[in-house]
């Protein structure tokens, strides 16, 4: 499949402006566990995601982790171009979660897209409104939401992408993405365990009880 | 001062498009206190800030709140309107924090005016960027900052905006603002009395050592 179908609103576009759009962008490998992209320094292009997972996380000066939201198959990361936008004035970090293939659109390209035509920047509006949404999902969480619940509905939604009940996942990883400390981790999935929601092994968590995580997690 | 000085790319629409804009926007006086928005069961319309200062919170089901941004003379609110892109999913309330005058503009009107003119919808992109970058700030804020240093920069945040180092402020308000409970809020100020940081009477705050809030805030 070229770029064009994997963006929705090229029927919009003139010929001339499919012919630049598929003539730049460039298909991408990116091994798991590959960081794509780190804060403001690069402006590298806008990522379309054709298969695997892309994780964004903000990272603080210490070196601490949050995720802020995950990209899928046909999702489209526009702050890896954040230079294509003057008021974007924050950084995010993305690294593949998955092997990953991805189409990388050149930001001039993309900017001027936006700037000849209406369909492409109210897409691009809708972009931004999704990824905001989860933001402000996630500012609820932190806010109102005890760690216990937090960590109850991560492990469900972790199992549902993986499409098993078991987890291969450290502790340090999921401090990282609910941006908490290892050890609150341990303490919680230990006190998890005494209520046989989940079995515990080196590198891994089962869901057990998924009923109880889920009357937690509500 | 007519709506179209209010509104930068202006200049970009046709003669018909402004003339649409002018008679559209319908002027509005908010005095303080005045809850303009709440949530997303009303879709009033754009807000554009003639004077005054508006609040942007979200509510958790408890009735907490946490500021998430203001808004100043020419600043522009897509939120009250948030029907006009489908992405949007998620709830703000706006309320007015000072005497304000405002423009209104019709969602249909608007979501017109970004499907016509390219410019319209860039600029919409950039008002949607700029309280995305205010909402990612507030995360790392929220995630990596402790309470004290927070309060900190809040009154020192709130002086630059009264213009004065004394603020009329009662604890719960504050507490409203940074999404704490009062008593943290007054916890704290009391240790900041007791460093001679801030002076605290019946429902005011002075703010008597402002390098070492600075210092605290950093």
């Amino acid at each position: 499949m070229g770029i064009l179908e994997y963006f929705p609103v090229s029927d919009n576009l003139t010929d001339n402006q499919r012919l630049v759009l598929e003539e730049s962008a460039a298909a991408r490998s990116a091994p798991k566990g590959t960081l794509l992209h780190s804060g403001s320094s690069d402006c590298i292009g806008l990522f379309v995601v054709r298969s695997g997972r892309l994780r964004a996380f903000i990272l603080s000066d210490e070196g601490k982790e949050v995720t802020i939201y995950r990209l899928f198959e046909r999702d489209i990361c526009l702050f890896s171009a954040s230079c294509i936008m003057s008021s974007i004035q924050f950084d995010v970090s993305i690294e593949a979660e998955q092997d990953s293939e991805l189409w990388v659109i050149p930001p001039d390209t993309y900017k001027k897209l936006m700037e000849e035509s209406a369909a492409v920047a109210n897409y691009t509006n809708e972009i931004m409104a999704s990824r905001f949404s989860e933001v402000m999902w996630l500012i609820e969480q932190i806010m109102w939401r005890s760690m216990d619940k937090r960590l109850a509905a991560f492990l469900l939604d972790e199992s549902s992408l993986a499409g098993s009940d078991k987890l291969d996942l450290t502790h340090e990883k999921i401090a990282n993405h609910l941006g908490t400390a290892r050890e609150v981790v341990t303490r919680m999935l230990r006190y998890f365990q005494s209520e046989d929601m989940v079995s515990l092994t080196r590198g891994s968590i089962e869901l057990t009880d998924r009923a109880g995580l889920e009357a937690l997690a509500k």
